[in-house]
C-alpha cells in the first residue's frame, strides 16, 4: 500500500509516496504522478554503499521502463558536501548530454540529496529532481521543501537553492541498512516535529517503548512516524516555501544544535545528536522564561532518551565560544539571534528576545 | 530625467531605471523603487578597470546614504567566469557576514552581472542583487530577465539558476569607456530586438547614419535605442519568465551564434559579432524557407554593416564541426536543433524542422 501527501505548491507541487517496498515501483510512480518521461537521459547520483545495497534494483527498473539512465556515485560523507563534488555531477550531466527536460535521481541520504538538489537547481538553470532518501533524516526531513546546497569550507549549506523534487520516494524498507546511529540521529527531526507541531505524533512516539532502532519499531508504526513527519514538514513548507516566517519554527533545536556540531567538528556530534541537545537546551529556556510547563519538557527529554541520544553538552567545549558561534549562524537577521521555542506540546513559536545572559546559564547547566 | 520600466514579475517585479547620470543617484533610487535597506552589510562586485572610472563615486554614494557596503573586485573577462572566481564572492559575503537581507551590487559588464547574480541566488539560498551594467550588451541584454550562471571547463552558461534582480541602473554615460569592440557587440543585441520584436526600433536604427560608436550617436538616441530594447526583453520575459517557450525568440542568431563563439574559442568573435553573423544565418535560411523576403534579410544586413559587424564565417571554419557544435547547443530538445527565424521586420518564431542540408548550405555560401 502505498500512502501519498501532496505538497500544494502551486506550480512547483508534488507528491511524496510512501511505503513498504515502493522503490521498485519508481517507474510506475513516475508515469502516474509527474510529467517526467524516459525521453531524456538522466543520472542516478548515490554513493558507493547506498549503491551496493539498492542501486542495481533501481537502476534496473528504470532501464526496464525505457530510461536511459546512468549512475553517478560520490564519495560518502559530509566532508564531501562541496561544491567540488557537485562539479562532478556537472561532469557526468554533460557527458551523458543532459537536456532542459532530464531528470536527476538522487538516491541517499542527506548529503546526496542536498548535492543532487544543488546540481538539479543549476544545471542549465534548472533541470528536474527526483529524491528517494535512504536516511530516515532524508525521508522525514531533507528530502522535502525544496533545500538544496552544499557547505562551505567555513561552514554548513551557506551555498545553495531552492528546487523543489517533482517527486519524493520514501520506501521504510531501506532503513534496515541504516547504521544504528544514523536511525537515531534521524529520530531527533521526528521529535521535532512532535514537539513543535504534531501532539499527535508526540503521543505515538511517548507509546513506543523505544525510538533507537528500527527494529524496535512496528512496521505500522514506523509507516505512522513516517507519514505524520513528512505530513509536518509539508504543512510548514507549503505555508513558507522560502523561509520567510513560518518556516523557521523548523529550526527548532537547531541555533544550538548548529553551534553544537560546529564545535565538534561535524564529527563528535552529529546533525541529529546536536539537535537533540539544542532541544534540551530550548526547552530549559522556554521553563526558564514560563513559555513552558517543566512537565512538558520533561516528556520531551523522554523521548530524547527513548532514541538513545545526548541530553547533555560535552564537558570540554567551551560555552563562551558556543555563544560566539551563535553570532555567526545563518539565521542572523540583523545581529540578533533567533530562537524557536515551544509554548506546548505540538506547537513552537519564533523569538528574537532570548537575552545572551540565560543562553548562557543554560548552556552552562547542560554540560556534562 | 529618469526613465522606468516596470518589469511585471508578480513577487519577483522589479524596475529598469534608465537616464543619463543616474548612477550617482542609485541610493535615492534604491529607497524610491526597492524594498532594500542599508541595515545590512552589502558588497559591490566590479572588476578592477570598471572600479577604477566609476567604482569610488557608487561606494561613495552608498556610504553617505549609510549603506555597510564593501568592494569585491574580481578579475576582468569571460574566461575568470567560473565557478571558482564566484567563490571569491562567497569569500567576501562570509568575510562581511552578510546576511539574508544583504544586497550584492553588480557594477560590471554581463561577466560580472552574471556571477553576482548566481552568487546571489547561492549565497543563503538567495539574496538580493541589484544590476548596474555597464556594458551596452548587459544593459540591453544581460542584466534583465534573471539569468544568471557561470560557465563550465566544456560549455557556457552550464551552470546557473534563474535570480531576478530588485533594480537595474542604466546609465548610458558610461558607455563613453566602453571599449568600441563591446559596443559594437551590444548593437548586436539591439539589432535582434528591432528584428524579431520591435519594427520601430528597427526603423530608428535604419534612420541612423552610424551605429558602430557612441559618439555617433545623439544621446537622445541611445537612449531611445536603451529603452525599446530593455522594453523588448521585458516584454518576453514577463511572458515567459522561466524559457518555457516565447523566450527562446531571443535566441534569434544564437544558435549558430553560440557554435561560431565556441569554434573561436570565445576570442576570435565575441558574443555579438557571433551573433551578427548568426542572424544573417538565420536571415538567410528564412529567405530560403520563403518565411522572410529578401528585401527583410538585405536590411537586416544594412544595419549589422553600419554596426561594423562581420556578415561572414571566417574562412579556416570547418562547417562540419559547426554542425556537430549545433548538437551539442544547450537549447537541443530530444536531439532536435531549434531555429529562431524572423517572419517579419518585428516578428520572429521559433522552428524545430529546419533540415541540416539547408543549414550546411548555408554555412558554407557564408563563408568568406
Amino acid at each position: 500500500m502505498t500512502t501519498l501527501i501532496s505538497v500544494p505548491l502551486g506550480e512547483h507541487a508534488y507528491r511524496i509516496a510512501i511505503g513498504a517496498n515502493i522503490r521498485r515501483q519508481l517507474p510506475a510512480l513516475l508515469a502516474e504522478y509527474t510529467p517526467l518521461t524516459p525521453k531524456a537521459p538522466a543520472l542516478i547520483v548515490s554513493n558507493p554503499r547506498i549503491w551496493r545495497h539498492y542501486g542495481t534494483e533501481v537502476h534496473e527498473a528504470l532501464t526496464q521502463a525505457g530510461w536511459q539512465v546512468t549512475p553517478c556515485l560520490l564519495p560518502a560523507g559530509e566532508r564531501y558536501k562541496t561544491l567540488r563534488t557537485v562539479e562532478k555531477i556537472y561532469d557526468a550531466a554533460l557527458r551523458q548530454r543532459l537536456e532542459r527536460g532530464s531528470t536527476l535521481f538522487a538516491l541517499g541520504g542527506g548529503v546526496i540529496g542536498d548535492m543532487t538538489g544543488f546540481a538539479a537547481a543549476t544545471w542549465l538553470r534548472g533541470i528536474a529532481v527526483v529524491q528517494m532518501p535512504t536516511s530516515l533524516l532524508a525521508m522525514v526531513d531533507a528530502a522535502i521543501g525544496g533545500k538544496t546546497g552544499v557547505n562551505h569550507p567555513q561552514g554548513k549549506n551557506l551555498i545553495g537553492a531552492f528546487h523543489q523534487p517533482r517527486l519524493v520516494v520514501i520506501d521504510p524498507d531501506v532503513l534496515v541498512t541504516l547504521p544504528p546511529r544514523e536511525f537515531r540521529a534521524g529520530m531527533a527531526e521526528v521529535i521535532k516535529y512532535g514537539v513543535i507541531w504534531d501532539a499527535q505524533l508526540f503521543d505515538l512516539l511517548s507509546q513506543l517503548p523505544r525510538l533507537d532502532r528500527m527494529a524496535a519499531l512496528p512496521a505500522e508504526q514506523l509507516l505512522q512516524i513516517l507519514e505524520r513527519s513528512c505530513q509536518a514538514k509539508v504543512d510548514v513548507v507549503s505555508k513558507d516555501e522560502r523561509e520567510a516566517g513560518l518556516r523557521a519554527i523548523l529550526n527548532y533545536g537547531h541555533t544550538i544544535g548548529h553551534a553544537l556540531e560546529s564545535m565538534g567538528n561535524y564529527r563528535l556530534l552529529n546533525h541529529g545528536e546536536a539537535v537533540a541537545i539544542g532541544m534540551i537546551a530550548a526547552g530549559e529556556l522556554a521553563v526558564t522564561l514560563g513559555y513552558w510547563s517543566a512537565e512538558a519538557a520533561a516528556a520531551q527529554r523522554a523521548l530524547i532518551l527513548k532514541a538513545k541520544l545526548p541530553t547533555t553538552i560535552p564537558a570540554h567545549f567551551d560555552v563562551e565560544g558556543l555563544l560566539a558561534l551563535l553570532q555567526h549562524d545563518k539565521k542572523v537577521q540583523a545581529q540578533k539571534v533567533r530562537f524557536i521555542l515551544p509554548t506546548a506540546i505540538g506547537h513552537g513559536e519564533i523569538f528574537d528576545q532570548v537575552p545572551t545572559e540565560l543562553i548562557r546559564e543554560t548552556l552552562h547547566r547542560l554540560q556534562a
